[in-house]
């Protein structure tokens, strides 16, 4: 088999990079080692930026999204047991929206599905080889058939556990990773939002977020040890705590409780690889790099790694050099420094350090207190949080 | 001896606060154990925020410091070799003027004199008593002889080792401290300054900064060891440090060499304490809080408390009643804790920490790049630099 851009993996990155492809008439074979109805239902991200939403938009696949997703144009920090609210529109002229990446993934399977081109599921055994050649392979097995496809190039996109970056010969990549020393425990729960806009609530018994998935779905998190069991969370406990943490000094509570549907744990992590890229291979979304949840910035990041990557690789496949594929890493790079700054940011200001000094403590304070009292402080938080320019 | 307010301490702090009160109609005197020569020549600070030199002009003492003072309309952030200019004039609409603390001391003392209002420099073993009473007294001696002033208000103007601070029954003060694990060596250069602005670089070397005193004294600084000694400085060891630490990419060097007048290590700390009053005894600058110096916040934060404390003084001693001191406290602190956010900032994100990680390190930079191609970042840096609002 041959194709000229081989992908590994389904996620947004991956069928968003075939569907670019293919509408710049430039073929592609998408492999997936998990089965279509698992990553349909896996439930991640659910909070894209305007850009984001533009991409998608631009590439024909956001009907349902503008059907279904909630607009946001705004957001609260809730600090001191008071709320100061983020008005990311009056600010920046963007807005949020609300909608899973699962959600993303069902409407980029369908239109990848619809042009007839290849897209494999629950395939096993993945590799990839002769990198630093012109032609470099993907085998793999389905079935209990062992194939192999050659390529122009590949593209990494299957995530953080995936395959393709361990491919990467030893020494040639520099990891920068940050370790935080707690977690988020999360719920989806059948019962109102807690408001229609995201609640940041920086609390002295941990940071808590209560987002949404839909207008009957709330979504809620709680800031946890690292190494949390679930098991020693009760729905009494996670409730009582989220009661606790998203109070108000007006003593309103706005949380709603309803039978919790999914409980689960979630690391916090900042990781980035560099270069993004070793010779055919170009790695793409949390395959090259990763950040904490608190800036709700993982899956915009894949997708704006896309559009460059597409940019370029339409480019070198119309005959006009490799430049652009050149620039890739680079270019991409940039963008994901300043992303995970924010994400870095956010997460220091809202969470609770438990090694913290009462210094510390105080000027996380003062900086919430900064955003909120400044129009630029704001703007800091608004331009990073509906996303920086793409280009 | 009997006063109205009893002012310990003759830096900027109690000088201003003495003026203001003398113009106001209210009676002090002030007490200060250094020499006039002693704090007319101590070089500290020597940049001053719009908001400051607008205080001191209201007051009638700024007519050489608009003489002789250098305005800067901006700064310049240098990183990976590359200067960026902050333009503070053009984002904030204000300005900032180096003008040495010793210099705005040698005004105020001329201002104190004129107006034959009691001033004692060289005083001995200054105490403060019946702070919780409506009659505090403080006692000194002075030529051999004892002297006891009784007061209806004490300010405690006698910067971070003095004696006023102790002097508060232990318990009922919080303090919030953090030391930096690195200093500033500084010296003073007959030599043009490297550049009509600051430049703050940051360089893997260490922090430099290169400011002045004049446009023939430069003042230059690196990050040390916080144990570092003086010692094992060379003159030649510095200069080739400024250079390195200052060096451009394009090979510019705009550092001059010239006669060491002075050197001298600076310890880096943020401490603030909490309530920054004791029933008739209030704190002021210094005497209650030090910031770190890449903010160049330390004497105009005195100045605004001074600016807080003189009007509630004033309301007070013209029968407006004590609510204005019994706010001081809080007003002042809600301003320095912003401040103290900032100089924080500035510090943690211009200055290599040996434990580091190299995350810390890119997202350092990162930081460094969103200040210096964001607007929003850009005034963040701007409107904290030339002074948040006084109220």
């Amino acid at each position: 088999m041959r194709t000229q851009v081989g992908i590994v993996g389904a996620g947004p990155a991956g069928l968003l990079l075939a569907h670019l492809l293919h509408l710049a008439g430039i073929e592609s074979v998408v492999l997936e080692t998990r089965s279509r109805a698992y990553v349909e239902e896996r439930i991640r991200a659910g909070l894209l930026e305007q850009g984001t939403v533009d991409i998608l938009t631009e590439a024909g696949v956001a009907d349902r999204l503008h059907r279904e997703g909630l607009v946001h144009e705004g957001l609260e920090l809730r600090f001191n047991g008071e709320g100061h609210r983020i008005d990311l529109k009056g600010l920046t002229g963007k807005q949020v929206t609300i909608y899973g990446q699962q959600e993303v993934v069902k409407d980029l399977i369908a239109a990848r599905l619809a042009t007839g081109q290849p897209l494999h599921f629950e395939v096993e055994e993945v590799a990839v080889h002769d990198l630093e050649s012109e032609a470099p392979r993907i085998t793999w097995t389905e079935g209990g058939t062992a194939w192999e496809l050659r390529c122009d190039i590949i593209a990494g996109c299957d995530g953080f556990h995936g395959i393709c970056r361990p491919s990467i010969p030893a020494g040639l990549l520099r990891a920068y990773d940050r370790h935080y020393p707690f977690a988020w425990l999360g719920i989806l729960a059948a019962a109102p939002p807690a408001s229609h806009e995201l609640i940041y609530a920086r609390h002295e018994r941990g940071f808590a977020l209560a987002t949404m998935r839909s207008t009957s779905l709330a979504r809620l998190y709680l800031q946890c040890a690292p190494d949390e069991e679930i098991a020693h969370w009760s729905d009494d406990r996670i409730w009582s705590e989220l009661h606790a943490r998203l109070a108000r000094r007006d003593g309103i509570d706005q949380v709603q409780e309803g039978p919790i549907l999914q409980k689960g744990i979630t690391a916090m992590r900042s990781y980035v690889v560099e270069p993004m890229r070793h010779g055919r291979l170009f790695l793409a979304g949390d395959a090259a790099h990763i950040v904490p949840p608190t800036g709700a910035k993982g899956m915009n990041l894949a997708i704006a790694d896309i559009r460059v990557l597409a940019r370029a690789l339409e480019a070198f496949f119309t005959g006009r050099g490799s430049e652009g594929l050149d620039a890739y890493s680079d270019r991409a790079l940039a963008r994901i420094w300043k992303a995970q700054r924010f994400s870095w940011w956010m997460t220091s200001m809202l969470h609770r350090f438990d090694g913290g000094d009462p210094f510390e403590h105080k000027v996380q304070v003062a900086e919430l207190d900064y955003v909120c009292s400044s129009r630029a402080g704001a703007m800091t938080l608004a331009e990073n949080y509906v996303g920086l320019p793409l280009d």
